[in-house]
């Protein structure tokens, strides 16, 4: 048995509504030693993501439960500092699903993704590969192109439209020649969307009079595809505008995931206008993650692509960056930073 | 002009939410002489359709709103009794969208849909021609084809089974090898889609104890295609009981047609489910009509199709026989008998 210890995150106890910080608890484990094949990886940024609060609840989910009293997990970015497997070297740069923890060994189980995938640093910084360039990134990529089906001169409608996933899909949008309007939550994250991101028009939602007549005003030849991020109110609205034919890709319901938030009443539009909402999530297309790299990689190289994050430094702050997730608190990507290299 | 006239039913007023007779008018109007290119054409039957519902609110929908004063219009079968036209011989049964009178002049705007089709009374009764054989038979055989793609061995659970398109969707549904289920609200009408519809398993849903345990119940295997005539608890429960890559039609959903309903809360399964919800109109898949008749003439041939109809005599009767819908009165396709041959 190595000396080496590891602090890490267990979930304590399964929240009613909004976490909170007794809900978690930092707790320090030792690491084993490496068996062959197995690598160690040392995280040094690990991703804290809305869909986690899903994996909390006790049901079965496309993401495993969280049991209670064990580590948690979702994606790290980390360095290689010990390896047993021939397909790695000490120093190789990885992409893993064991983050909420200092260390991690490869064959410990419950990572999401499971995979462990190196990185080339050449592309982004580091911390893009648990953001624009990794799973956020994927997301919006895959949602967009295979569900939403955007043509030139649609108009794509965004909400939460500065986070994570949000951003990327308005850029994505603009690239594939779409008037883009994103919805967000703050005159900064508006001026960023217009000014940085490039889209046609962006609305703060929690300043707007009346959601459905700033949404109308902004989109004037109505929606034909709406990225839904939020839930409740948004897709009420996205509803009343969407054009015949559209489609409503079924990516997030933030607004919805701690507390019970009517369903939309108007969701018999979709007969008549003939529309499509479908779900779906990332891993299902995991197959387009070499594609998704080269375009995205070359799209960032040009300038194309911009992104902000907000950074939390330290484990022991990550269940409060988790939380500020659904206050909104959170400006771009989440992420919480676990050590420099 | 001729000393012909035709009495028929005019909007007197807008229902806030169940029609009740006094939005209706009986008024007796003359015939206009037929101009060159025109037929003259007895209606011996009247579709009364839920959708109609829509059709009384001044807005913009699929279909045009019925005005105020005016004769209203759907769905008919007629015998032309006089023609100017090539195309059309005295004695010639057709459907036209000209329904809620008498008689009609084919050039009579307003008809949805639009076109006078000649129709073979070898396929089938002449009432089938506005039920089975006509707009509903094609609601569930393209929405079910077109939208749900359902595979041999899925299971299909179908709301409203008894009724005119549901009850067609029940069996081509077996047709095409599913395992299907239906929800209805009479105990007759389960038993007749156990013994005549041939269903796997049927619920009364107004007796059950818990919609959603007795859907699970009958639906072992989760239920991978949905067909939604309903809306209200029948979409929560189904959302909740769908397997990965499910599809929802959204064909009707008549439970919100009068009074707002709450929508689904749960509609973020969507999401991890990856389910598809898609709403169609029947006539966007208009050109599959040939095809259409040429499968439904041979399944009822065959004696694989079967439905029931209740019908109702005289136009005069034609408001409450609409309004019954709303009630479920119906068992089966309701139709008004406007005359004999």
């Amino acid at each position: 048995m190595s000396t080496l210890t590891s602090r890490e995150i267990q979930l304590k106890s399964r929240p009613e509504q909004l976490p909170s910080a007794e809900n978690f608890e930092l707790v320090e484990v030792p690491v084993p030693d490496l068996q062959a094949g197995e690598i160690l990886v040392k995280n040094l940024f690990m991703s804290v993501d809305p869909y986690m609060r899903g994996r909390m609840r006790d049901v079965k989910s496309y993401a495993d439960a969280w049991q209670l009293g064990e580590v948690m997990n979702g994606g790290a970015v980390g360095k290689v500092i010990a390896s047993q497997s021939p397909d790695f070297s000490v120093g190789d740069y990885v992409c893993t699903g064991l983050g909420w923890r200092e260390y991690s060994v490869s064959t410990i189980k419950g990572g999401y993704p499971q995979e462990i995938r190196k990185m080339d640093p050449a592309l982004g910084p580091l911390s893009a590969f648990i953001g624009t360039l990794g799973m956020p990134g994927m997301t919006a990529y895959t949602g967009l192109k295979k569900i939403g089906e955007p043509k030139v001169g649609e108009t794509l409608f965004v909400s939460a439209a500065s986070g994570a996933v949000g951003a990327i899909v308005c850029q994505i949008g603009k690239i594939l020649g779409c008037r883009v309007v994103g919805s967000a939550g703050s005159d900064e994250k508006v001026a960023w969307l217009k000014e940085e991101a490039g889209v046609d028009e962006a609305i703060n939602y929690k300043t707007a009079d009346d959601l459905q007549t700033a949404v109308a005003k902004a989109c004037p030849d109505g929606i034909d595809v709406y990225f839904e991020n939020v839930g409740g109110e948004h897709l009420v609205t996205a509803l009343n505008l969407m054009n015949k034919f559209g489609r409503i890709i079924l990516c997030g319901m933030i607004s919805m995931y701690n507390e019970p938030v009517p369903g939309p009443q108007n969701l018999g539009i979709a007969i008549g206008q003939h529309l499509r909402l479908q779900g779906f999530i990332v891993t299902t297309y995991w197959e387009m993650y070499p594609q998704f790299l080269r375009d995205m990689g070359q799209w960032i190289g040009e300038g194309k692509i911009k992104w902000k994050e907000t950074v939390v430094e330290g484990l022991e702050n990550a269940p409060e960056a988790f939380i500020g997730l659904f206050r909104g608190e959170n400006f771009g990507k989440m992420v919480v930073k676990l050590s420099d290299e």
